[in-house]
């Protein structure tokens, strides 16, 4: 099953069923009025909203045309959002970038920061740069939605709360980071706004690709018109979803429509390209000493999107544009 | 005018206007359903149950009596909690505590980090401590409540987004602090769920307490009976509530309902007692070499309120037990 959240001038939007093509949306009158209502009575309203969904894909139900640019986020807000960091190569890579070693934990203990969750931006949201100094990068992720999910919950249980599956762009201004993190109380001007693909999946619709807590699809990322990774989102996580579920367990419980994060999908297979300007700079300033592609500028455009085996968009695709602004 | 959450099995609780003495409250029908929806549509509604609040005050309206136990916390799930750390001397001491040193910016740069906002506590919750080798502490802290605030608001401009004014405890697992600082993503599990006062009052209940986007009032802390601190929040708040929302708003915007915390109360004058056990035992280690206060355990108590210049309780009384939990 595939949600969506249409804009209606409202904070919250309005919740629709999404054909499995992408291709045609159904409103849900009576069953639920938004995303986060929906995750609220999730049991209760999974069934009803399923249902709508095989009559979109069966053809029983005429759907209206899906137009991405009238879709927000799934969650427009949301309680809380949460990003691990769970790909290694990734974090050793952007630790070198700025001269910092990667923690000794590193395969250990999952690396995990509370993010902004009060305004989640929709797949084609303008990427806001007040100042092109603070070095605008994209991060091509991965995230789940959770259920009610209790205190103590271990990575053998995780699975039962996991409700939706969605891709995200979490926005970054890599010059702010050093001073946020020397401060070591996390990340919090350094990350703007986070961005979302329009369709939020259940892990079902993933078919064999959703197993053992990771999504095993590569997830493509198209900067500037030109691809510039599509490492694998499976093998190289090194702590899958359960396992972030369970190290943010331990001392919380989290409500539903809590979104938890992958991390940027990094490969150590250089072919593969990467999910962010910033790993790419890194790899460049190991082979020539210079860092050579500069962070994003207004007019700088990112795509992010993944396919089933059947080449099947599955999230719908980001398509973001970075604009100057005051 | 104040408000409150009356729990009634719903997630979000029903709003209540509180009287001024806190004696009696009045149900909301046909303003707003809940604190969120109130803050989502607060020009329009807050004219409404102002009126509300006036006719409890002059006998006009009879209210219910206010049984603290019914209340949540005035938001039971928030789409945001910031946490900023605004007292010198508790960076100081805290860091002491753990043999770190302070941040250079200290008095430049505020210190604020995203708390998780998705399960806050009432003021009669229960404490639960599942280790205590975790070291459970209090913190006694202040915070507003935001409406919709752009990004790039700036100091002089915050005072128009400041909604309401609540007290909180922000309980700490501090053993757990120190691994978590040195991965430098900030806190997430030593940071369980944070517990507030019943009473969220807005800017002009307060008075002249309310200046310079301080409040200059002290805030007791009451340990296991006895007054543990009482230091006053106006003078040492070194960065004003007006200017953390400032940076705050560097690179984002927040959405109504958003908390912004003070960080824990702290003076430089001993003889005011502290809002934390944390900072008592540095002063021992200082005074002794050695900590004697032992952190939280099971069956110890504490609560945290604050008065006006004429005696009266402004936020209502937190008043936690800690309890043993699997």
């Amino acid at each position: 099953m595939k949600l969506a959240t249409l804009r209606d001038g409202s904070r919250d939007g309005i919740l629709v069923v999404v054909d499995s093509n992408n291709d045609v949306y159904a409103t849900v009158e009576g069953i639920a009025p938004t995303m986060q209502d929906a995750l609220d009575r999730w049991d209760d309203v999974e069934p009803k909203l399923r249902q709508l969904g095989e009559e979109l894909d069966s053809g029983e139900r005429d759907g209206t045309p899906v137009d991405v640019d009238e879709l927000s986020a799934p969650l427009p807000r949301a309680y809380e959002w949460i990003d691990g960091s769970a790909y290694i190569n990734h974090i050793v890579l952007v630790r070198k970038a700025r001269g910092a070693e990667p923690p000794e934990t590193l395969e250990t203990d999952p690396l995990v920061y509370q993010g902004g969750s009060g305004d989640l931006k929709g797949p084609t949201a303008d990427i806001e740069v007040p100042d092109t100094e603070w070095g605008c990068d994209f991060e091509a992720e991965l995230a789940v939605v959770l259920g009610d999910t209790p205190r103590g919950t271990t990575a053998d249980e995780a699975g039962d709360y996991v409700r939706l599956v969605v891709a995200l762009n979490d926005v970054t201004f890599r010059n702010l980071i050093p001073d946020e993190l020397e401060k070591s109380f996390g990340f919090f001007q350094s990350k703007p706004a986070t961005s979302f693909a329009p369709f939020a999946v259940t892990p079902d619709e993933l078919g064999d690709a959703w197993r053992d807590g990771r999504l095993h699809r590569p997830l493509r990322s198209i900067y500037n018109g030109e691809v510039f990774g599509e490492p694998e989102a499976g093998p190289e996580m090194h702590f899958s979803f359960f396992d972030l579920i369970e190290h943010c367990c331990k001392t919380r419980s989290f409500t539903a429509g809590t979104i938890l994060g992958s991390g940027t999908i990094s490969n150590e297979d250089r072919s593969r390209g990467s999910s962010c300007l910033a790993e790419q700079r890194m790899i460049e300033k190991i082979d020539t000493g210079e860092f050579e592609t500069p962070f994003m500028s207004p007019g700088d455009t990112i795509q992010i999107e993944m396919e089933d085996a059947d080449g099947h968009n599955i999230f719908g695709t980001i398509e973001q544009t970075v604009v100057d602004v005051e």
